[in-house]
Order: structure tokens, then C-alpha cells, then sequence
């Protein structure tokens, strides 16, 4: 099939929503955002080799490309709205898996309320690309940033951190069945965390590269310290003490969330998160200074050098 | 440099609107499109070995990626404003490559006056894979759509058609310096086209894939017969009859725009376009019916079966 059947036999029946004009034109037409909200967008991509491997099944690709996306846009308090697909097809890829794919991304689209409204589908030489682009709408004049965390507040995590780690070591070992799955398609909290973190969180992001990094560039956007109680974080695989914890702490593909409230907002968060269903726990405070300071049932410990935490600040 | 590193070092400084937030969050926030107007995007992507050569330099290849978007949304009467990048970058490229590339795409970016506002850096394990998603400001309800054109309207393109399919040959086989030049950065209409388009176009599309091609899409889109006289067609090579004429008239590549307009707006659209600059012209009329039906010197041409028009309509 050339691009213009492909579009047709596959993405065109994900595209119902009148500004995408069917995929048949040369741009869509954005819905916009509601009164008193923000327009927001984020790109990422997932390639062959590097972010997935050549045998994770196709439809797992699809929804975790998409799962990548939503993370993005749900961590900032804003709610996913409309896509953009570019779909780098390796010739060798069978037919059959494009159908596969487009299925899913189908599924995993409506599943969080997204429109496909425009892409662009290209042969590539080897490795499967895949690049989306998702919009979304965040109540108020800007979506949270990372830079909101304010000295006194409370750090949380949703779900369990680990994951992503544990998951890709099974994946190349043929481990466990439950981890390859958790890996290969990242939970990601519910739409209705967005009302949650834009009700009540001062600094928000995703947890993508490892919940140490992570907090590390919350802490640094905000210009406060982050202490952490690392014993308190749920982990995937339960660990009795730091060293045996830090693949998990620091691994990344998590995709859970990481934020920051004001110690009132407590009782709140933990009531309307326990009302839809998600897990979160309070893992640690802010402070004046800067950087990540983190203690394993009191005791205070080093981190690893290649977290990126030069400089001695991280234990400062 | 690892990722974050890179996108500081390049990035960051193309970055200097408010909602890219320096390239440092989970999202970019989109300026609000103007009263009466409307936001439209478009994603289009290069891969090397298959869009461009390995052996185009760096620089006209992030040129041609900023082009290739701003042609889709300049074609439908809207400008452009807003951009995210999916870089795809193999390690075997030399980092140098990657500052000459950050350093065109800042200048093309600003020629067309867009900010870049977020994005995606990832290793690829080898061939460069790019792709652009542009947003745009429409005027009114919805942008130009290839579905306007009326029967009695008249046919116009800009520019020279051919550049593409004769630049192309160029490269391929050491020729003309400036065909090769047109090609790997192609020439597409100035911005002041959106204005004249969106006054007076009924239907519109950039020519990507082919004139012939793309004028059928835009006849099937409008379900109206459009009829050429090629002959009358400004291609970059002249040609002294339709079989020569046809690999530029069939070739892709070119960025100009084709476009309908009412009989009455014939005066207006050729001074408009003299007083910006760009060259117009007239080609042919929309009539009832459906197909693409050529004329060369008053006599009627077959149309190439591997353009697409099978099923005999081209000729009807």
C-alpha cells in the first residue's frame, strides 16, 4: 500500500472529529480551549531499539506511545484533547502489524478521551519511529510547572515506583510475565488526577527518568531542596535497605507522577485520590537550599554520581 | 552530551517565548489563536535516505523541514506561529552536525516568524529522522480546505513548477548547482500569501507530491473536473511538448501553491501577488464532473497510469 491507502484504510477511521477533516487535507483544525483555560502541547517520541524492543508486541507499542504522551499533559493538571502521529514504517514491518497498530492506538486513544486529527507517514530504512504530539486543555492561565514547589510543602508520589526497571530486566531475561507487561505498557494515573494536581498541587511532572532525577529537577526549577524518605517510597519490588532500593529509585519509565502541595492540602489529596482509585503516598519536604537529600529509615544517604548530582549538592 | 545536555546547549536558546518555558517542563503552553480565528496544525516529516541524502548538508536539511510545514499551513490562508520538534539524531553523526542544524533551523524558524516551543531529543541507531509539528493562526471559522474549489472558478499556481524533480536529478548525478540548491531547500511563497489566500481562495493546497497528482486530489476533494492547459504551466526547465514536460508536471517536491478563486478575482489576485512578489498563474477552470483533464497547445493528453488516475476519470 502507498501512504495515501495506509491513511485511508487505517488512521482515517480513528479520525471522526470534524477537524481533522477526515486526514484527507493539508492541516487540522485545534478545538479550542475552554474560557478561562490554557491551550497546552507535548511531543515525544518512542523509536525501535532504543525506547521498545524489536519483540515487544506492536499494540503494546502503540499504547505505550500514547501512555508516554498522557503522562505528560495529566502530570500538569491538564486534560489530553487532540493528536498528532508520525509514523516512521520500516518496509521489512509486515502489513498486518500496521493494522495491529493502528487498532491500538485506536482503543488506547479513546480510552483517554484523545482525536487523532493530522499526521504525517513516512517509509524509514530500518527502525520503527513513532512521534506523537498531544494537546491538551489546563484550567487557569498556565499549567502547573515544576517550578511551583514552595518551602514547607509535602512531596508525593502516585502508584508504585519501579516498574519501568524491573520490567525491562525481565523483558531481557524473560522474567516475570506481570513485570514485561508493566514495563512494556506504563500504568498511568486516571483523567481525573488533572482536576486533582490543578486543584491543589504547587509543582508537578511526570516521573520518566527515575524518581531521583526527577525530583532533582523539580527541586532545581523550584530553587528549594527535596528531602526524601527513600524507605517510605512504594516500590515495585520491596527492598530492605537503600542499596537493594536504588535500581528502583533511580530507574526511569515509571511514568507515575511527582508533586508537591502545601502540608494543609493532606487530608484532600489523600481523600479525592482515594476516591478514584489511585495509590499515593507522602514521601518527603521542602526546604529551603537545593538539590536532593535523602535519608533510608533515618539515616542520611549518597547518591550515585551518575544520577547526575555532581557538584556535592545532593548531600550537602 | 546526553539529552538534556543538548538541549540546552542547542535548543534552549531558539526558545525564547514565554510558553516554551526554556524547554525545561513536561509541556509547552500554545498562544491563543485571535478572535475570529482559528488554530490549525500540521506535522510533517524528513528521514535521510528518503526525503533528503546523506550527502545534503546538515543545514539546508533543517531549512527544508521548516519549509515542507510552513507550505501546508501558508497554503490554506493561514500563518504560522508556534513549532514542536522530534529529533531523531544517530550517534554516528558528529556533534558539530548537530549545532549547524540547531543553528539553520533558529534562522528558518525565524524567517517565518515561529517560536519554537517544545520537543523530543532521542537517539536513533541510524539513519536522521526529523519531524515538525506547526501551528497556525487561520482567519475565520476554519482555514481553507481542498474541498472549496466551485465550477466556474479558475486555476492558479505560484512559482516555477519542477524544481523539485530537477533538482533531485541534479543531486543524484553531480548537476546545475542551483537546481540542487532549489531542491534541498525549496522555494516556498512569502507569508503575505496566507492574507491574499484567505481574501480570496475557494480552494487550496500546497504541491507536495505532484501537480498533476495533487489537482486531482483537490478535484476528487471538491467533486468538480479540473482542466489544464500545461502548456501555460511556468516549469523550471521549458519544454516544448507534454511528454517532455510531464516529469516536472508529475514531479514532487515543489512547495508552490495551486488554488481556485472566482473569475472576478482574477485582477486582484494578480496585483496582490505582484505587490508581495510572486509570481502567478493562471492554468485552467473548474467544471462539473470529476478527474484532472490536460490540454497541451489546445490538444487533449493522456495521463500517466502511475500518477493515480486509474479507472479512466483523468481523461473522461
Amino acid at each position: 500500500m502507498n501512504e495515501f491507502d495506509r491513511i485511508a484504510a487505517y488512521f482515517a477511521p480513528l479520525a471522526s472529529s470534524p477537524g481533522a477533516a477526515g486526514l484527507k487535507d493539508d492541516v487540522a483544525e485545534l478545538s479550542e480551549a475552554p474560557a478561562h483555560s490554557t491551550l497546552v502541547a507535548t511531543v515525544d517520541a518512542l523509536v525501535e531499539h532504543i525506547h521498545f524492543l524489536p519483540s515487544d508486541p506492536i499494540d503494546s507499542v502503540a499504547r505505550k506511545l500514547v501512555r508516554v504522551n498522557v503522562s505528560d499533559i495529566l502530570s500538569k493538571g491538564a486534560k489530553p484533547t487532540e493528536a498528532l502521529l508520525t509514523l516512521g514504517w520500516p518496509e521489512a514491518r509486515p502489513e498486518d502489524d500496521l493494522a495491529t497498530f493502528a487498532d491500538a492506538l485506536g482503543n488506547e486513544l479513546k480510552k483517554w478521551g484523545i482525536h487523532l486529527v493530522g499526521g504525517d507517514t513516512v517509509n524509514v530504512p530500518k527502525s520503527l519511529f513513532l512521534s506523537l504530539t498531544l494537546m491538551g486543555h489546563s484550567p487557569g492561565a498556565s499549567p502547573i510547572r515544576r517550578s511551583g514547589a514552595r518551602v514547607g510543602d509535602i512531596i508525593w508520589v502516585t502508584g508504585e515506583i519501579g516498574w519501568g526497571a524491573i520490567g525491562l530486566e525481565a523483558a531481557l531475561q524473560d522474567g516475570a510475565v506481570d513485570a514485561i507487561e508493566r514495563y512494556r505498557v506504563p500504568e498511568v494515573p486516571p483523567l481525573g488526577m488533572a482536576e486533582i494536581l490543578s486543584a491543589h498541587a504547587t509543582g508537578t511532572m511526570d516521573i520518566s527518568d527515575g524518581l531521583l532525577a526527577d525530583l532533582g529537577k523539580l527541586a532545581e526549577a523550584s530553587e528549594v531542596a527535596a528531602h526524601i524518605e527513600a524507605s517510605t517510597v512504594p516500590l515495585a519490588r520491596s527492598a530492605g535497605d537503600f542499596d537493594k532500593a536504588i535500581s528502583q529509585l533511580a530507574g526511569g519509565d515509571d511514568y507515575q507522577f511527582l508533586f508537591t502541595t502545601a502540608p494543609e492540602a493532606r487530608d484532600m489529596i489523600r481523600q479525592a485520590c482515594a476516591e478514584i482509585g489511585v495509590s499515593v503516598t507522602e514521601i518527603g519536604h521542602v526546604t529551603d537550599g537545593h538539590g536532593v537529600h535523602v535519608t533510608w529509615r533515618g539515616i542520611q544517604q549518597s547518591l550515585p554520581h551518575r544520577l547526575g548530582f555532581a557538584h556535592g549538592e545532593a548531600n550537602g
